[in-house]
Protein backbone atom coordinates (compact mmCIF):
# COMPACT_ATOMS: atom_id res chain seq x y z
CA UNK A 1 0.00 0.00 0.00
CA UNK A 2 1.23 3.58 -0.81
CA UNK A 3 1.54 6.12 2.01
CA UNK A 4 2.12 9.50 2.15
CA UNK A 5 4.23 10.59 5.62
CA UNK A 6 3.73 14.88 5.50
CA UNK A 7 6.46 15.82 8.16
CA UNK A 8 10.23 14.91 8.54
CA UNK A 9 10.80 15.65 12.48
CA UNK A 10 11.87 12.28 14.39
CA UNK A 11 7.87 11.21 14.23
CA UNK A 12 7.54 11.42 10.58
CA UNK A 13 11.08 9.81 10.32
CA UNK A 14 10.60 6.75 13.07
CA UNK A 15 7.02 5.85 11.23
CA UNK A 16 8.59 6.06 8.01
CA UNK A 17 10.96 3.92 8.86
CA UNK A 18 8.75 1.60 10.13
CA UNK A 19 6.14 1.56 7.12
CA UNK A 20 9.01 0.69 4.81
CA UNK A 21 9.88 -2.15 7.00
CA UNK A 22 6.33 -3.32 6.67
CA UNK A 23 6.33 -3.45 3.28
CA UNK A 24 4.77 0.04 2.47
CA UNK A 25 5.30 2.19 -0.22
CA UNK A 26 6.40 5.39 1.28
CA UNK A 27 6.31 8.55 -0.09
CA UNK A 28 7.77 11.58 2.93
CA UNK A 29 6.65 15.15 2.12
CA UNK A 30 8.02 18.71 3.23
CA UNK A 31 6.98 21.62 2.40
CA UNK A 32 9.47 22.51 0.06
CA UNK A 33 10.89 19.37 -2.29
CA UNK A 34 14.71 18.87 -1.33
CA UNK A 35 14.67 18.98 2.11
CA UNK A 36 17.64 17.94 3.77
CA UNK A 37 16.03 15.43 6.70
CA UNK A 38 14.16 13.34 4.02
CA UNK A 39 16.98 13.34 1.92
CA UNK A 40 18.54 11.81 5.40
CA UNK A 41 15.82 9.67 5.58
CA UNK A 42 15.69 8.15 2.46
CA UNK A 43 19.58 7.67 2.48
CA UNK A 44 18.55 5.43 5.85
CA UNK A 45 16.44 3.03 4.65
CA UNK A 46 18.79 2.36 1.66
CA UNK A 47 16.63 4.40 -0.98
CA UNK A 48 13.41 2.21 -0.39
CA UNK A 49 11.38 4.75 -0.58
CA UNK A 50 10.51 8.53 -2.06
CA UNK A 51 10.74 12.29 -0.81
CA UNK A 52 9.16 15.27 -2.60
CA UNK A 53 6.54 18.11 -1.26
CA UNK A 54 3.51 17.86 1.11
CA UNK A 55 1.38 18.06 -2.11
CA UNK A 56 3.21 15.20 -3.62
CA UNK A 57 2.99 12.78 -0.45
CA UNK A 58 -0.68 13.51 -0.73
CA UNK A 59 -1.30 12.08 -4.27
CA UNK A 60 1.17 9.67 -3.34
CA UNK A 61 -0.97 8.06 -0.59
CA UNK A 62 -3.72 5.47 -0.29
CA UNK A 63 -3.09 6.36 3.04
CA UNK A 64 -1.76 9.55 4.92
CA UNK A 65 0.61 10.18 8.12
CA UNK A 66 0.25 13.67 9.72
CA UNK A 67 3.23 14.01 11.08
CA UNK A 68 4.02 18.11 10.78
CA UNK A 69 4.09 20.05 14.30
CA UNK A 70 0.33 20.26 15.24
CA UNK A 71 0.69 24.32 15.11
CA UNK A 72 1.36 23.97 11.19
CA UNK A 73 -0.51 20.77 10.16
CA UNK A 74 -3.46 22.83 8.60
CA UNK A 75 -1.05 24.90 6.39
CA UNK A 76 0.66 21.43 5.51
CA UNK A 77 -2.52 19.92 4.45
CA UNK A 78 -3.86 22.70 2.74
CA UNK A 79 -0.78 22.42 0.50
CA UNK A 80 -2.43 19.36 -1.08
CA UNK A 81 -4.75 19.12 -3.94
CA UNK A 82 -8.62 18.60 -2.23
CA UNK A 83 -9.17 15.17 -4.82
CA UNK A 84 -5.81 13.69 -3.49
CA UNK A 85 -7.25 14.23 0.44
CA UNK A 86 -10.49 12.86 -1.20
CA UNK A 87 -11.66 9.86 0.60
CA UNK A 88 -8.50 8.95 2.30
CA UNK A 89 -7.94 8.16 5.57
CA UNK A 90 -5.81 10.24 7.73
CA UNK A 91 -4.01 9.44 10.58
CA UNK A 92 -3.14 12.48 12.52
CA UNK A 93 -0.17 11.61 14.69
CA UNK A 94 0.51 15.46 15.52
CA UNK A 95 -0.49 17.66 19.16
CA UNK A 96 -1.12 21.03 18.36
CA UNK A 97 1.81 22.17 21.26
CA UNK A 98 3.44 25.26 21.59
CA UNK A 99 7.02 25.51 22.79
CA UNK A 100 7.46 29.07 21.75
CA UNK A 101 6.90 30.51 25.12
CA UNK A 102 8.95 27.41 26.46
CA UNK A 103 8.51 24.65 28.80
CA UNK A 104 6.15 23.18 29.48
CA UNK A 105 3.97 23.71 26.44
CA UNK A 106 1.11 24.98 26.19
CA UNK A 107 -2.01 23.52 23.68
CA UNK A 108 -2.89 26.02 20.96
CA UNK A 109 -6.08 24.27 20.81
CA UNK A 110 -7.65 22.55 23.71
CA UNK A 111 -10.36 21.83 25.97
CA UNK A 112 -13.41 22.61 23.76
CA UNK A 113 -11.63 21.53 20.64
CA UNK A 114 -8.44 19.83 19.32
CA UNK A 115 -6.61 19.33 16.04
CA UNK A 116 -7.96 16.47 15.31
CA UNK A 117 -11.35 18.33 15.30
CA UNK A 118 -9.57 20.63 13.13
CA UNK A 119 -8.52 18.85 10.89
CA UNK A 120 -11.65 16.97 10.29
CA UNK A 121 -13.67 20.72 9.97
CA UNK A 122 -11.05 21.58 7.57
CA UNK A 123 -10.70 19.01 4.97
CA UNK A 124 -13.79 17.03 4.98
CA UNK A 125 -13.69 15.00 2.26
CA UNK A 126 -10.44 13.14 4.35
CA UNK A 127 -11.30 10.55 7.22
CA UNK A 128 -9.93 11.56 9.92
CA UNK A 129 -8.04 9.11 12.29
CA UNK A 130 -6.69 10.61 15.74
CA UNK A 131 -3.91 7.95 17.16
CA UNK A 132 -0.65 7.27 18.66
CA UNK A 133 -0.29 10.93 19.88
CA UNK A 134 0.06 10.15 23.52
CA UNK A 135 3.41 8.08 23.24
CA UNK A 136 6.81 9.26 21.42
CA UNK A 137 7.63 7.98 18.24
CA UNK A 138 9.77 5.06 19.35
CA UNK A 139 6.98 3.85 21.79
CA UNK A 140 4.43 4.84 18.75
CA UNK A 141 6.38 2.19 16.25
CA UNK A 142 7.62 -0.27 18.76
CA UNK A 143 5.36 -0.80 21.88
CA UNK A 144 7.11 -3.83 22.67
CA UNK A 145 10.11 -1.75 24.12
CA UNK A 146 7.58 -0.77 27.38
CA UNK A 147 6.58 -3.10 29.21
CA UNK A 148 2.76 -4.32 30.08
CA UNK A 149 -0.93 -3.65 28.32
CA UNK A 150 -0.09 -0.16 27.90
CA UNK A 151 -2.62 1.41 25.52
CA UNK A 152 -2.99 3.66 22.61
CA UNK A 153 -5.97 5.17 21.78
CA UNK A 154 -7.84 5.81 18.31
CA UNK A 155 -10.97 7.74 17.59
CA UNK A 156 -12.35 9.12 14.20
CA UNK A 157 -16.18 9.88 12.25
CA UNK A 158 -15.10 7.13 10.13
CA UNK A 159 -15.91 3.11 11.98
CA UNK A 160 -13.98 1.44 8.42
CA UNK A 161 -11.00 4.65 8.49
CA UNK A 162 -10.12 3.25 12.29
CA UNK A 163 -10.43 -0.36 11.48
CA UNK A 164 -8.03 0.32 8.89
CA UNK A 165 -5.38 2.09 11.47
CA UNK A 166 -5.80 -0.36 14.06
CA UNK A 167 -4.86 -3.12 11.47
CA UNK A 168 -1.67 -0.65 11.29
CA UNK A 169 -1.37 -0.38 15.20
CA UNK A 170 -1.17 -3.87 15.43
CA UNK A 171 1.28 -4.37 12.32
CA UNK A 172 3.07 -2.20 15.13
CA UNK A 173 2.91 -4.59 17.87
CA UNK A 174 0.13 -3.02 19.21
CA UNK A 175 -1.91 -4.81 21.77
CA UNK A 176 -4.40 -2.97 23.92
CA UNK A 177 -5.98 -0.28 21.36
CA UNK A 178 -8.94 1.90 22.96
CA UNK A 179 -11.55 2.91 20.62
CA UNK A 180 -12.63 6.92 22.25
CA UNK A 181 -15.70 6.78 19.34
CA UNK A 182 -15.62 10.19 17.24
CA UNK A 183 -12.82 12.80 16.70
CA UNK A 184 -13.63 14.74 19.33
CA UNK A 185 -12.31 12.09 21.11
CA UNK A 186 -9.11 14.14 20.53
CA UNK A 187 -9.60 17.20 22.80
CA UNK A 188 -9.14 13.64 25.31
CA UNK A 189 -5.91 12.65 23.84
CA UNK A 190 -4.98 15.94 23.05
CA UNK A 191 -5.25 16.98 26.45
CA UNK A 192 -2.73 14.35 27.77
CA UNK A 193 -0.14 15.74 26.74
CA UNK A 194 0.97 18.41 29.71
CA UNK A 195 0.60 15.09 31.78
CA UNK A 196 3.33 13.56 29.26
CA UNK A 197 5.76 16.23 29.19
CA UNK A 198 5.60 16.69 32.92
CA UNK A 199 6.09 12.65 33.40
CA UNK A 200 9.10 12.57 31.11
CA UNK A 201 10.33 15.21 32.92
CA UNK A 202 10.27 13.76 36.04
CA UNK A 203 10.99 9.94 34.90
CA UNK A 204 14.02 11.50 33.13
CA UNK A 205 12.60 9.21 30.39
CA UNK A 206 10.21 9.89 26.70
CA UNK A 207 9.89 5.59 26.80
CA UNK A 208 6.79 5.50 29.20
CA UNK A 209 3.17 4.74 28.75
CA UNK A 210 -0.24 4.07 30.42
CA UNK A 211 -1.96 0.99 30.81
CA UNK A 212 -5.60 1.02 32.52
CA UNK A 213 -6.27 -0.62 36.10
CA UNK A 214 -9.88 -1.71 36.52
CA UNK A 215 -11.43 -3.23 39.83
CA UNK B 1 -5.61 15.94 63.97
CA UNK B 2 -8.52 18.37 62.80
CA UNK B 3 -9.91 18.30 59.24
CA UNK B 4 -11.93 20.48 57.50
CA UNK B 5 -14.14 19.12 54.76
CA UNK B 6 -15.36 21.56 52.59
CA UNK B 7 -18.50 19.94 50.01
CA UNK B 8 -20.93 17.97 50.90
CA UNK B 9 -20.89 15.37 47.31
CA UNK B 10 -19.91 11.83 47.49
CA UNK B 11 -16.48 12.73 46.93
CA UNK B 12 -16.54 15.18 50.57
CA UNK B 13 -18.66 12.39 51.89
CA UNK B 14 -16.40 9.84 50.93
CA UNK B 15 -13.29 11.44 51.67
CA UNK B 16 -15.14 12.20 55.21
CA UNK B 17 -15.88 9.04 56.36
CA UNK B 18 -12.67 7.73 55.31
CA UNK B 19 -11.07 10.38 57.41
CA UNK B 20 -13.48 9.31 59.94
CA UNK B 21 -12.44 6.13 59.83
CA UNK B 22 -8.34 6.97 60.36
CA UNK B 23 -9.44 9.03 63.23
CA UNK B 24 -9.25 12.19 62.04
CA UNK B 25 -11.82 14.80 63.69
CA UNK B 26 -13.88 16.42 60.91
CA UNK B 27 -15.94 19.01 60.46
CA UNK B 28 -17.51 18.69 57.05
CA UNK B 29 -18.44 22.37 55.69
CA UNK B 30 -21.16 23.26 53.30
CA UNK B 31 -22.62 26.63 52.22
CA UNK B 32 -25.49 26.72 54.31
CA UNK B 33 -25.37 25.13 57.78
CA UNK B 34 -28.38 22.30 58.23
CA UNK B 35 -27.04 20.99 54.82
CA UNK B 36 -29.14 17.95 54.52
CA UNK B 37 -26.26 15.94 52.79
CA UNK B 38 -23.71 16.69 55.34
CA UNK B 39 -26.71 15.53 57.58
CA UNK B 40 -26.61 12.47 56.50
CA UNK B 41 -23.32 11.51 56.25
CA UNK B 42 -22.91 12.66 60.04
CA UNK B 43 -25.80 10.12 60.52
CA UNK B 44 -23.67 7.56 58.66
CA UNK B 45 -20.63 7.78 60.95
CA UNK B 46 -22.53 7.69 64.33
CA UNK B 47 -22.38 11.53 64.96
CA UNK B 48 -18.76 10.94 64.77
CA UNK B 49 -17.76 14.14 63.04
CA UNK B 50 -19.59 17.73 62.97
CA UNK B 51 -21.34 19.72 60.27
CA UNK B 52 -21.18 23.69 59.47
CA UNK B 53 -20.69 26.14 57.36
CA UNK B 54 -17.68 26.50 54.88
CA UNK B 55 -16.66 29.33 57.49
CA UNK B 56 -16.97 26.89 60.30
CA UNK B 57 -15.02 23.85 58.50
CA UNK B 58 -12.12 26.46 57.58
CA UNK B 59 -11.57 27.94 61.27
CA UNK B 60 -12.17 23.45 62.58
CA UNK B 61 -9.20 22.09 60.57
CA UNK B 62 -5.70 22.52 60.82
CA UNK B 63 -6.32 20.50 57.41
CA UNK B 64 -8.54 21.69 54.61
CA UNK B 65 -9.80 19.42 51.90
CA UNK B 66 -11.46 20.83 48.84
CA UNK B 67 -14.31 19.01 47.82
CA UNK B 68 -16.77 21.78 46.60
CA UNK B 69 -17.32 21.50 42.60
CA UNK B 70 -14.91 23.14 40.73
CA UNK B 71 -16.86 25.71 39.72
CA UNK B 72 -17.63 26.94 42.54
CA UNK B 73 -14.52 26.54 45.13
CA UNK B 74 -13.33 29.97 44.88
CA UNK B 75 -16.31 31.01 46.61
CA UNK B 76 -16.65 28.19 48.86
CA UNK B 77 -13.00 29.29 50.17
CA UNK B 78 -13.46 33.02 50.06
CA UNK B 79 -16.65 32.27 52.82
CA UNK B 80 -13.68 31.45 55.00
CA UNK B 81 -11.74 34.22 57.51
CA UNK B 82 -8.35 34.57 55.78
CA UNK B 83 -6.20 33.97 59.27
CA UNK B 84 -8.30 30.34 58.96
CA UNK B 85 -6.74 29.73 55.79
CA UNK B 86 -3.02 31.19 57.64
CA UNK B 87 -0.34 28.57 56.96
CA UNK B 88 -3.03 25.59 56.56
CA UNK B 89 -2.39 22.90 53.74
CA UNK B 90 -5.21 22.88 51.39
CA UNK B 91 -5.61 20.08 49.81
CA UNK B 92 -7.69 20.54 45.96
CA UNK B 93 -8.98 17.05 44.89
CA UNK B 94 -11.88 19.43 42.58
CA UNK B 95 -11.51 19.79 38.82
CA UNK B 96 -13.34 22.63 37.30
CA UNK B 97 -15.43 20.64 35.30
CA UNK B 98 -18.80 22.49 33.31
CA UNK B 99 -21.23 19.92 32.65
CA UNK B 100 -24.16 22.80 32.11
CA UNK B 101 -23.68 22.10 27.98
CA UNK B 102 -24.21 18.27 28.49
CA UNK B 103 -21.60 15.39 27.95
CA UNK B 104 -19.04 16.09 27.73
CA UNK B 105 -18.26 18.09 30.40
CA UNK B 106 -15.55 20.81 29.14
CA UNK B 107 -12.93 22.41 31.78
CA UNK B 108 -13.70 26.49 32.77
CA UNK B 109 -10.29 26.45 33.79
CA UNK B 110 -7.68 24.83 31.58
CA UNK B 111 -3.90 24.52 29.62
CA UNK B 112 -2.20 27.50 31.15
CA UNK B 113 -4.04 28.05 34.29
CA UNK B 114 -5.84 25.29 36.41
CA UNK B 115 -7.97 25.40 39.41
CA UNK B 116 -4.83 24.60 42.08
CA UNK B 117 -3.53 27.47 40.69
CA UNK B 118 -5.99 29.65 40.90
CA UNK B 119 -6.69 28.76 44.37
CA UNK B 120 -2.89 29.55 45.11
CA UNK B 121 -3.34 32.80 43.55
CA UNK B 122 -6.60 33.55 45.05
CA UNK B 123 -6.08 32.57 48.61
CA UNK B 124 -1.93 32.93 49.07
CA UNK B 125 -1.84 32.43 52.93
CA UNK B 126 -2.77 29.08 52.30
CA UNK B 127 -0.41 26.07 50.90
CA UNK B 128 -2.30 24.25 48.01
CA UNK B 129 -1.45 20.68 47.44
CA UNK B 130 -3.49 18.85 44.57
CA UNK B 131 -3.65 15.85 44.65
CA UNK B 132 -6.20 13.16 43.91
CA UNK B 133 -8.63 14.57 40.80
CA UNK B 134 -7.54 12.34 38.43
CA UNK B 135 -9.47 9.35 40.37
CA UNK B 136 -13.31 8.84 41.80
CA UNK B 137 -14.07 8.92 45.13
CA UNK B 138 -14.17 5.61 45.77
CA UNK B 139 -10.82 4.75 44.44
CA UNK B 140 -9.22 7.95 46.27
CA UNK B 141 -10.28 6.57 49.35
CA UNK B 142 -9.38 2.86 48.57
CA UNK B 143 -6.72 2.61 46.17
CA UNK B 144 -6.74 -1.08 46.48
CA UNK B 145 -9.92 -2.02 45.09
CA UNK B 146 -8.03 -1.30 42.11
CA UNK B 147 -5.30 -3.83 41.46
CA UNK B 148 -1.77 -2.84 40.21
CA UNK B 149 0.35 -0.09 40.84
CA UNK B 150 -1.41 3.13 39.34
CA UNK B 151 -0.68 6.14 40.56
CA UNK B 152 -1.89 8.82 42.06
CA UNK B 153 -0.44 12.39 41.78
CA UNK B 154 0.67 15.39 43.97
CA UNK B 155 1.94 19.13 42.99
CA UNK B 156 2.33 22.62 44.87
CA UNK B 157 4.68 24.68 45.79
CA UNK B 158 5.28 23.94 49.51
CA UNK B 159 7.35 20.64 49.99
CA UNK B 160 6.56 20.33 53.67
CA UNK B 161 2.54 20.88 52.71
CA UNK B 162 2.84 18.20 49.84
CA UNK B 163 5.07 15.78 52.20
CA UNK B 164 2.22 15.72 54.61
CA UNK B 165 -0.45 14.99 51.75
CA UNK B 166 1.76 12.26 50.64
CA UNK B 167 1.37 10.90 54.42
CA UNK B 168 -2.21 11.02 54.08
CA UNK B 169 -2.15 9.56 50.90
CA UNK B 170 -0.37 6.36 51.91
CA UNK B 171 -2.84 6.18 54.98
CA UNK B 172 -5.49 5.64 52.49
CA UNK B 173 -3.84 2.62 50.70
CA UNK B 174 -1.48 4.41 48.36
CA UNK B 175 1.78 3.62 47.19
CA UNK B 176 2.93 4.84 43.80
CA UNK B 177 3.05 8.70 44.26
CA UNK B 178 4.19 11.33 41.65
CA UNK B 179 5.62 14.27 42.67
CA UNK B 180 4.85 16.86 39.65
CA UNK B 181 6.88 19.75 40.77
CA UNK B 182 4.95 23.07 41.74
CA UNK B 183 1.47 23.86 41.61
CA UNK B 184 1.06 24.20 37.93
CA UNK B 185 1.27 20.74 38.04
CA UNK B 186 -2.45 20.59 38.32
CA UNK B 187 -2.52 21.94 34.72
CA UNK B 188 -1.66 18.57 33.78
CA UNK B 189 -3.64 16.40 36.31
CA UNK B 190 -6.78 18.57 35.72
CA UNK B 191 -6.17 18.22 31.72
CA UNK B 192 -6.72 14.38 32.01
CA UNK B 193 -10.05 14.68 33.21
CA UNK B 194 -11.63 14.81 29.54
CA UNK B 195 -9.91 11.22 28.83
CA UNK B 196 -11.07 9.90 32.12
CA UNK B 197 -14.71 11.03 31.63
CA UNK B 198 -14.44 9.39 27.56
CA UNK B 199 -13.01 6.27 29.59
CA UNK B 200 -15.36 5.86 32.19
CA UNK B 201 -18.38 5.88 29.26
CA UNK B 202 -15.91 3.38 27.22
CA UNK B 203 -14.70 1.26 29.76
CA UNK B 204 -18.65 1.19 32.01
CA UNK B 205 -16.87 2.01 34.92
CA UNK B 206 -15.68 4.94 36.81
CA UNK B 207 -13.36 2.40 38.96
CA UNK B 208 -10.09 2.84 36.80
CA UNK B 209 -6.79 4.05 36.88
CA UNK B 210 -3.52 4.42 35.65
CA UNK B 211 -0.17 2.67 35.97
CA UNK B 212 2.53 4.30 34.05
CA UNK B 213 4.71 1.19 32.41
CA UNK B 214 8.68 2.63 30.95
CA UNK B 215 10.95 0.83 29.38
Amino acid sequence: MKVGVLGTGVVGRTLATKLVGLGYDVLMGSREAGNEKAGEWLASVDGRGATGTFAEAAAHGELLLNCTAGVASVEALAAAAAEDLDGKVLLDVANPLDFSRGMPPTLTIANDDSLGETLQRTFPQARVVKSLNTVNAHVMTDPGRVPGEHVVYVCGNDETAKRQVEELLRAFGWRQIVDLGDISGARATEGVLPLWVRLMGVLGTADFNFEIRRA
